[in-house]
């Protein structure tokens, strides 16, 4: 294809990449961008056709005025940084746009994807397992839940689970899971129609742990009361506190009732790489039946990138792989992963996370981690010695919760957005409003964080004298 | 940012992206690429860190070797071609790494998806409705099963539909679809709960659109049986044939019984935009519940861009709206579609749609299935004049099913990929293996397509002499 419009689409792109860079180089938070400014950012669409030049001119307006994700300044979410081989690789998928099913379609793409899946297997300790990519942790945790769900009825009497009957049953089905769980834990359980009140919400200890004397209890309850386990899922890393449920004695429990453990470790996961950490963060994890794990998160790839690991084969292959004539044609099935996955077409999210574990390696990302705990430790010390400012709790990873004494934690993020000094989120911890720091950016460092702390507290002192 | 190896990546690109065009332009069809050879191209993940130049020469090297799908002689998925401003914008997409769950996170890029599902519903008459992005039409599918599964069963004695008690329930449901439906059908029951045999075949006629009588005897007899009905599903522009069921009769016979219908345009919503067939193809759809559409098949822009729209609104927020205080914080809830979406991290799909629509309108949009149409037409005319060839059946839309006669398709569609001739796929109608011509590139043109039958006509005839 020589077509001359992609070719100055290519152009543009050339000029406008490192534009954005610089521009988040010189300002690297921008304030939120007020309603009515976004609105004339935002062409309608209609019947006419506009000229390329144009369009691109809009998307580059739109690009300036987007938040900032990559910049050190950004602690609010669960992802931060810019992995250049990463980033480069989700271009060329761009370009490429192949879809993920089969070899015929995608090539050596597929073979890319699996020695992904077998390198994420054999860190996990799932050697003999297999698993698939899906579009975020939310659709990892989901399948699970489905996997799960599928074989415990099956077993309910059948000699050999029978896909085409999944569902077909009676009674009362639950899932447990910890009150710092995941939102996708309660939307799995409506899509999946077991329903919001299947979830059994676990209590939790001051770090955000589950506690497994209070997810036994419950359990006995309602096998008394004839209720169904489904699952039980042990979060790793949890989304405000960044807690890591005790795997060991969850399993324990687990596998005295003969039911499905699953270990959300879609924030954690990657901390399978720290080799400081994983011993303590993940003890149990061998007996657990599946993992997410998201390496959009930590590893600093693109969204979206979430693997659904399994200790054990075969799972996927019965409850998602349906005859399609006109697709799975030739090749051995390990050549086809359309035939394992939830998606049909799909977006080629594998090849950037290669890209990224190439560059870095296992070292690589082992030193990252260990970097970011430092920094972590660093910011925790900085907060303890100061006057005003409280720590929530001992973290566990790498989200760090604390408030500042009478100062709203809500207006201090605001304020610190609307001032361009940091984007940073609250959560709630204990009942009470916190501000949430994650640090997930490996471009991060200690002075970045200083400095952090220096802007909240002048800004919070200011928020204070003038609400006093 | 200012990271000088983002800055080397995007240099890298600015070389690579033309190098893969002008590839292209010179070899429009890669032969596929033998496992060994693919092998050597997929050096392994490890503990050692590469350097950047060297990954970077890696993805080179793949990207060389990838299957094209953006030529003119791609013919072999319900996708083709490369659209500049959708390209571009996916790269801007994967620079700017936001999630769209809230305007906090995503900015104007949220009016952007609002201007756009505005828009799909107003073209699909759905003008009170909303709509939510998949990440393709099998996940678009299964949340349109959910939502119905949900809101039936909740219907069920219930004045008002709880999803918090949905799927504790008894009994058992089935789902209706054509014997030429998308097999995300029978995958969507196995993960919803509802078990492969609860979808219930229905037969097709010979032009391969459901037949509604036999619809409406299956229902009966389940209905007698007292099983109860999750939703119908119709399919408009099947994978294989690309028939497009009859809406009429079948909303008549799901209005009835009050029974959920879904359309899946997957392949076939994108036509609505045909201002000349919309009218033949989609009379009916104001009395569906609900309607796939992905955009990546016949509107070109790159993988995954699916909507789900429904005609009422509400029911996302009530099935998929859950409480995550510290995530949808401010802004009013229109503005935080992670309120309404099956994922929670979200890649932006929409903005390279908004985009390629941006620069081609309405207007663009229909001449394209126009001319894509005329197309159509004219390989038609040619197979119809050809005394070696026979079409399958008369299409109603994209696809183009034939034989040559004494030929194994399979085995001419593997000939022509090996010889470099153009990559084409088969499928099976009325129980034989067809040819399945997919034309969906708006640079197709008629001289590739008489090239396409002239080149199929001599690798047919050299597989007859050599076979007889």
């Amino acid at each position: 294809m020589s077509d001359p419009s992609y070719l100055a689409a290519l152009e543009f792109l050339a000029t406008l990449l490192p534009e954005l860079a610089a521009s988040e180089a010189a300002q690297p938070v921008r304030p939120p961008v007020p309603l009515d400014r976004a609105q004339a950012l935002v062409p309608p669409l209609g019947a006419k056709a506009r000229p390329l030049p144009e369009v691109l001119a809009s998307l580059r307006a739109l690009a300036l005025n987007t938040p900032l994700t990559t910049t050190p300044q950004f602690f609010n979410q669960l992802f931060g940084g810019r992995d250049p081989a990463a980033t480069a690789a989700d271009m060329i998928t761009a370009h490429l746009n192949v879809s993920m099913y089969t070899y015929k379609a995608a090539g050596p793409l597929v073979l890319v994807e699996n020695a992904l899946i077998e390198h994420m297997l054999a860190i996990a300790g799932f050697t003999a397992g297999e698993a698939t990519f899906t579009n975020g942790g939310s659709l990892s945790n989901l399948l699970a839940v489905a996997l799960a769900r599928n074989e415990a009825q099956a077993r309910r009497g059948d000699p050999d689970p029978d896909p085409d009957q999944a569902g077909q049953w009676t009674g009362k089905w639950a899932l447990y899971t910890s009150a710092e769980a995941h939102y996708s834990m309660p939307k799995a359980a409506t899509i999946l129609g077991l329903g919001r009140g299947a979830v059994r919400v676990i209590e939790i200890d001051e770090q955000g742990r589950m506690i497994p004397a209070a997810l036994a209890a419950r359990l006995r309850a309602d096998l008394q009361a004839g209720v169904r386990p489904v699952l039980i899922n042990a979060t790793l890393g949890t989304t405000v506190m960044g807690a890591f449920d005790p795997l060991e004695p969850i399993a324990e429990i687990a596998n005295q009732h003969g039911i499905w453990l699953h270990a959300d470790g879609a924030l954690g996961g990657s901390l399978l790489l720290s080799r400081e950490r994983r011993a303590q963060l993940f003890a149990g994890l061998e007996r657990c039946d599946s993992l997410t794990w998201d390496a959009h998160k930590l590893m600093g790839v693109p969204l979206t990138c979430s693997a659904l690991l399994l200790r054990e084969p075969g799972l996927l292959d019965r409850h998602l792989g349906e005859d399609a004539h006109y697709l799975f044609q030739t090749d051995e099935d390990q050549l086809n992963p359309g035939l394992r996955s939830i998606q049909c077409g799909r977006r080629n999210d594998p090849l950037k996370l290669w890209a990224a574990w190439q560059h870095h390696g296992d070292d690589g990302y082992d030193a990252r981690f260990a970097q970011l705990f430092a920094l972590r430790d660093h910011v925790v010390a900085r907060i303890d010695a100061h006057p005003d400012l409280r720590m929530s709790h001992a973290p566990q990873s790498l989200n760090v919760c604390f408030e500042m004494d009478g100062v709203s934690s809500e207006q201090l993020c605001l304020q610190l957005n609307q001032r361009g000094l940091a984007v940073v989120g609250y959560g709630r911890v204990n009942g009470r409003d916190t501000i949430r720091l994650v640090i997930a950016n490996p471009a991060q460092t200690s002075a970045v964080l200083d400095q952090f702390l220096e802007d909240l507290v002048a800004t919070g002192s200011e928020l204070r004298r003038a609400s006093s």
